[in-house]
């Protein structure tokens, strides 16, 4: 038995991504798929990659109402956009994953600090599970609504999960993360920052003065740790399609060697299928992980920081590969179905 | 069940594009896997990308002898080495598919040529199958060795057949092929040119004398034709990991105009899972097919020229990924069984 | 003394390109620069790489006839807009080096044919001279109005003019030219086509169908040859930002071998501090081009066919950097004034 | 009147760039350049690029004795090699700049500890001046032997040097500095790590544990601060050619606003044509800096973190332009002799 599905806003990077995955997952039928740009066009004629995959036609929001009702809606609008339909489907009996920023920080007044936006379903936002399987597995099982968490917050959060949940990391001290993202990170839409001879052989910080993401990893670390976790996150974009390696500098509260340190990742992930904990000495590049579900952690000391090295691939465990994961949990297939192969190389 | 597979040279990057798509293959365990330079390491520490997939280790080519008997090798060897081995394995009972140059040009004379080695083993060749599914499904089925062909002919060849099968080609005038490739044809040894300093930021032709390949395609094309077919060939260096993109040149001898071809292609390849013809003004780009075994189609005039524009993935449809196709064939596995999926993006 | 200049349309990549020769550029001072987008800005600001060398102010092309009398003017207008302008400057006195297509083509049916937009200057393209220093030096000593050459056509015609004026092309045998060419080329207004993601890591082939600078090939190179010359041309677009390497087929009437080719290119371009001949078996690639106003050629045989391997920089040689090197032949200053450097690497 | 050079080391990718710089450098004559590998070669037939600029044949440096006495040397040998040679040239009457890490530490047991060699030159280091410019300026005229800082640490110590000065850097409190740099800065030595297809759409850490640079910075850092200064740094390969942009963060001891700082920057840096500092809320790229000899800063903060973004080009201000720039202050050239250039763009 298959479930159905249908996808709002499909054929931007999230939702191709999804599209790609869902094509070949054994117990999906997508149903439909939104777009505002292609409402009209058969999605391979968006994606010629996808000629002989997908044979529908991308439908237009404004068609919603009329669409079937589906067991699950993945929603890859941009947020703001996405709480405005969020609350109609799980009204119409589907549960939903959320790609979007709309659901994941529980605080709504930081919520609208951060993205410059009203949350106008801040009831709903009670029932949102933060959709990071590898902390909130069994939360995730019953959600009517999952916040697929952010991309850069992912790694960070997983990064540094098992120091949190020990209460290792030293107070009243700022933990550094430093990503390097591939361009896709920034979306579908043409623009000078990701007109190709503008950011190829370049690297470029954005917001320097941080991102919405922050507030998703101080949140969920803070709650981790029982006390107050504070993050100096700076994004950088370098040219290549995909990937996110992001660097962590913590200060530690006592004296745990790298020993304990690995012993402990390896534990906490012991259940995890796609962190994959690297032995002391060697690090995770983004080539480990591109096109897939894993993210990789290695981990060592430099003067007094330990240090983490995090590799995931921004649109597989950073949007969409994850997604696809909350879904498996959601509906209790097995974890991994449709996730279960490793990245591509070279 | 499944078929039990041995590797020989199974890290290099034809090698480990065999075992991504073997790893997750359904009908096949890997049994072994022989790697010169990386004996006694595990496989994910050669490739860490394939970390809980594979746990076994290379073996040294010296030990062939003790290995278990498996029901089908890959040689990814190089040319030269590769038939050193070939014909001990078929006698052991392995059926044998041949990455390598050096059994895919029927005449030996030809192959000594172009290659500046002896042909050692003129008898098998006899038997050699070329293995390119869409030409010669048939005799792949019960194919003792078969012939991987090269990742720049299966492109021309693909994108001229129709036109040799039907004698359209004009007689007397030279074809021109152009393909522009990614650096992973290079292989995995490093070099200057390979080094990615310098090569990145630039294209160069390599071989404008032509190379070992274009005679696979005159004399696949010419036996298709019944008539002598010319190639004039020069591949091309740009800076990507992966894919080719082939730019054909042909006049015709007669005045047929593009519906005509256009569905003489897509009935020539109508039985032919990987084969995607492009309706007429689409062309396809490397984009479509990366990390796929499809190999897209688009056909156009200009002046009096027809002209070709076929896509593929150099270590996908051009090596592994045709080698898992013919795999297939030879078992009587689904032909598309692992391998029906759709290429990454972006 | 310094001449004055005027740049219409600074702020795309063949004005900034511009910009970059002409801040250091001995005999020349730029009076004032138009921009649509950008007017009230400083260059700077707009590309910060020029920050401390070009303080002014982009000016609004409404402002036209207030700015000061210049000595010259480029017009780096897309074709269309140029030639609305380039009049009205000859009239005020000032001399133009036009890099639109607007003034190439001496025939201004074929122009409107290829470009869709009626000829409005047909009077005063009869005046205007290409600008093509290896052909045409004399000429554009004494010019009013250059059109300065399409970089593709500038790697044709270079690649082929010695052949063409020397006769040595085969009749009725159409020349294939394919070009490689990185992503400037295409300018800096944003698309899908452009978009780093779509772009990267990937080739596509446009205007399979031919594009306008094939018509300014078969123009220049027929007029040297006193026959008609056909060229089939392909571009393609890879993942590089500068630069064009063109492979040329050619047949030959004659049977003329590889040596006394080689003599004849190095005669043709004896007195052409910008062209590059190379020794036999050895062939340019755009690493050794890149930002610098050389073109380099290589020659060779395969089959039937003469092989031209020609690399420029498609904002060098193939635009700004030959726009210059007219302004100084118009000007009486030394060809290579300003230019006499060698190209980036690695 | 032209100083007469030699370049020990002239074929690697520092040595390159040094023969870019002096090709048209009005003030110099290269009278010889060292290869081990290319020697008997003329320099033009290793970097076809300089074809029609450097005419002359390298020489094996076992010759080195026979050589023409010269103004001045650069040593662009690998630490350890570069030592062996600067004493015999300094005695010849030459200065000399070293390229390599061999001078630039003043404790030579900590240069020992970090460069696994032993250090043979204790009594020439304490001659050898850190060059420097902004910071060592007048020490820089007069020396016999300048060290010509490494690519990171002119970033961080650049990027730091104001606050340093001014003991406004937090004691106790290390400061995290997080390079992305571009692959020449691996040199040109072929590896599996600089392979093109291993390190294009990637993104590695490298040294985790810290590199040599380190203590560079560190020592610089602290001398100006006349307080201990320490430094957690690692480097990351990014996919581009040329470039690095640091990013650091830092904690202040006081409460200095943003605009105190900018204050600062500006004016410590008010005579340094070769270092730009941007306006609030504007940060460099690597793509403002490429091929040049700039260092371009931006300052910011976030949480109690003082932020520093830094660009320069590894090759340019980070080693071969920098060095240029520090032989015009020894021979009383103007400073920004043959650097007085922007960086190319796009």
């Amino acid at each position: 038995m298959k479930i159905s599905v249908g996808i709002l806003g499909g054929t931007g990077y999230v939702g191709v991504e999804l599209l790609r995955l869902l094509a070949v997952h054994a117990k999906v039928e997508v149903k439909w798929v939104t777009s505002e740009k292609f409402s009209g066009k058969k999605i391979w004629e968006v994606f010629p990659g996808l000629y002989k995959f997908l044979d529908s036609e991308c439908i237009n929001i404004a068609q919603l109402s009329k669409l079937d009702r589906v067991d699950l809606v993945f929603s890859c609008l941009p947020h703001g956009a996405s709480m405005r339909f969020v609350g109609r489907l799980i009204e119409s009996g589907a549960r939903v994953i959320d790609l979007s920023a709309d659901f994941r920080l529980k605080n709504p007044d930081i919520y609208e600090e951060w993205y410059k936006a009203k949350h106008i379903q801040r009831e709903l936002l009670k029932e949102a599970v933060f959709g990071l399987p590898e902390l909130h597995r069994e939360d995730i099982k019953d959600a009517k609504l999952v916040a697929n968490p952010g991309c850069y917050s992912t790694s960070v959060i997983l990064g540094l999960a098992p120091l949190a949940f020990r209460k290792l990391i030293k107070e009243d001290s700022t933990i550094v993360a430093d990503s390097k993202a591939g361009m896709s990170g920034g979306g579908r839409a043409p623009s000078l920052e990701s007109h190709y001879s503008e950011s190829n052989e370049s690297v470029v910080a954005y917001r320097v003065e941080g991102l919405g993401q922050k507030s998703e990893m101080e949140e969920v670390l803070s709650g981790l740790a029982g006390e107050r976790v504070k993050v100096a996150f700076i994004p950088h974009l370098v040219p290549m399609n995909r990937g996110i390696l992001t660097t962590i500098y913590a200060a530690l509260k006592g004296e745990e060697n790298l020993d304990e340190i690995l012993g402990l990742y390896k534990e906490f992930y012991s259940h995890s299928p796609f962190i994959r904990i690297y032995e002391k000495e060697s690090y995770p590049g983004v080539k480990n992980v591109r096109y897939s579900n894993f993210c990789d952690i290695g981990v060592g000391l430099q003067e007094d920081k330990f240090i983490a090295i995090v590799a995931l691939d921004n649109l597989g465990k950073g949007a969409s590969g994850q997604a696809v994961q909350n879904m498996n949990i959601m509906f209790s297939f097995p974890e991994n179905e449709g996730l279960n192969f490793p990245g591509v190389f070279p």
